[in-house]
């Protein structure tokens, strides 16, 4: 019942790959590429132009990429210029503002409003209603759990933006919000519901309002459970190492 | 000048019940049942396929319920396996994911995102922008309001989730976390912006990051307005009360 | 490609200015007045009837009015009987229930949530996934950034609803919630995930839960660059003294 055909306008100077499927009431502009055995759902738009567009007659809308072998799920507004990798996956009614570069396999929540020149790395999981504003840039396997907000202006409003980094494997749990500038460290866990106003070590364990160092994140132990970080190496669902465990691929990588 | 039939499609698979409208650009799939006088708006998707849809050719989409006399507005994605009561009402926006119970008379405001396996009672008010984690419970007469998280990871990534509960009559303020598993009692008052770490008695007030005990909720006295709560006493809009007060209306239950 | 009246329905009781244009999908309703010069992008609604559209058979639509040179990104939901000045510019997917007025060129974000019988002023940034409850007031030059809530109840539920108000100039971070009938004064920075439960005076600077006055906003100053508020005076993109500077376009003003 889906993939009518109804009422989906593609460009001409759109580039389309093999096993495409395009919902209704979809809107591909120009110069968006859409590799092979992507799915784009119901009402999405893909490659909106940006400003210029509506004074510029000699607009050209910058190239916009969606990898091979993503789903975009319905109601999604992507702006021109967002490069996807591949098997990236995205809930319902996302906002990617343009210039945004998004990692392989990558999944984006319902909801998530990337506000242009963000990069995100590979493996990521962003989950439901996440505000990343410019220039954030996210390493790989991060997750970023429900109304975390990365913010990029120190003094508001000012022209004088910073953009947050979060880098790898580090979890933000939900309704936390990052100040600008700030860097958080690889393999940490930002409790929910924190501000994080300072750089963050790597392996550090922190919530509150200011966030504080609650512990090395390494000594974090459970009982009857052990090491619960760094994470890798009881997680792999989706992961590269999820056949063959965190260890062996780390091995692999590195022969 | 609404309900033109347009752009409207109907799955030969679903059930339609008496005076049902049905907005432009909805799309109704398989074995959705939608009861008598149940207004669905423009643009929503009902019973939205599972994940197996798009790899499984044998794929048979769960059932769908819509209640008798429910209000769902414009651009709600409902998954396949959600069941609604009757009187449900709904702002726009809502994402439900795949096998959500809601009670009757229930509302679930704009934007929020139920994101599967989550049981909601009966007479509750879900406001704007809430985000509720698989396997949360509600219980009935609830009200949680705007930026609510009810999480379910204890320590992401993990496998470990453990839903929130959430007992009758029980209020939830704007921005407040609920951290997985947690119990929340009947009759509570959680403030804005808590974050609730721990299993909460009935009939308590509290608040902050990490929400601490304010005072039993009963002895919550304002000036000229006497006792506060139990707010059933003094607020019966929309409850099953609200023509005869709370006390005649348990006295009528229990007879 | 965009603007091909594809699917466009206009109420034939609505008023359309010169150099209107349309998305596609986009439904404007009885009584709604576009001034001249407006860009309303696809799948809006425009003024959306209120709820006595679905019982009341002699059913009047309130007056809606889009001023001049407005731009309404995509899938807007506009209850009738909001009143917009010239030159607002929306973001995407914004609600806006009945009964608001937005101030001459005010910005309003992708996915802002604004319940009814709000006023705001002129020149305000509204952010992304902000929630404004019924009877807000903001003044003129305010910014409110992601996923702040200006609440109203201030003992839930109840009938006693006290809208709150921001002042000229405030600027509101990240994350914040106002409580029920706060009054925040002028020149004032609120913190991200404040709590502000209390009446905030002119050039303040607060923030944490509950909201702590930090200073004098006036005495904020910063290495290299000096004093940081009052704002005005270090920046003016998009604000009425953009070219001539803040103390000029004040001077000329008061002539």
């Amino acid at each position: 019942m889906m993939f009518n055909n109804q009422n989906v306008r593609i460009s001409q100077k759109a580039t389309i790959g093999k096993n495409v499927r395009i919902g209704d009431n979809t809107v591909i502009f120009d110069n968006v590429v859409i590799e092979d055995n992507v799915t784009i759902a119901h009402n999405c738009i893909i490659g909106e132009p940006l400003n210029e567009y509506y004074s510029d007659p000699d607009y050209e809308n910058p190239v916009t990429i969606i990898g091979a072998n993503s789903l975009i799920r319905s109601h999604a507004i992507l702006y021109a210029g967002n490069i996807f990798g591949k098997h990236v996956s995205t809930g319902h009614r996302i906002t990617l503002r343009e210039n945004n570069t998004i990692g392989d396999h990558t999944v984006i929540g319902t909801g998530t409003d990337i506000q242009g020149n963000v990069i995100i790395g590979n493996y990521c999981r962003i989950y439901s209603s996440v505000a990343m504003a410019p220039f954030s840039k996210i390493g790989d396997y991060v997750f970023i759990f429900a109304f975390v907000v990365l913010t990029n202006d120190p003094y508001p409003p000012s022209e004088d933006l910073k953009g947050c980094t979060i880098s790898d494997y580090t979890q933000v749990a939900a309704h936390s919000t990052i100040l600008p500038g700030v860097k958080v460290g690889s393999n940490c866990l930002i409790g929910a519901n924190s501000v994080v106003n300072h750089h963050i070590d790597d392996y550090s364990f922190v919530m509150g309002n200011p966030a504080k160092l609650i512990m090395d994140i390494r000594k974090y132990v459970m009982l009857g459970k052990g090491r619960l970080y760094p994470w890798m190496y009881r997680f792999s669902r989706g992961m590269p190492w999820e056949n063959i465990g965190y260890e062996n691929w780390m091995n692999k990588k590195s022969e």
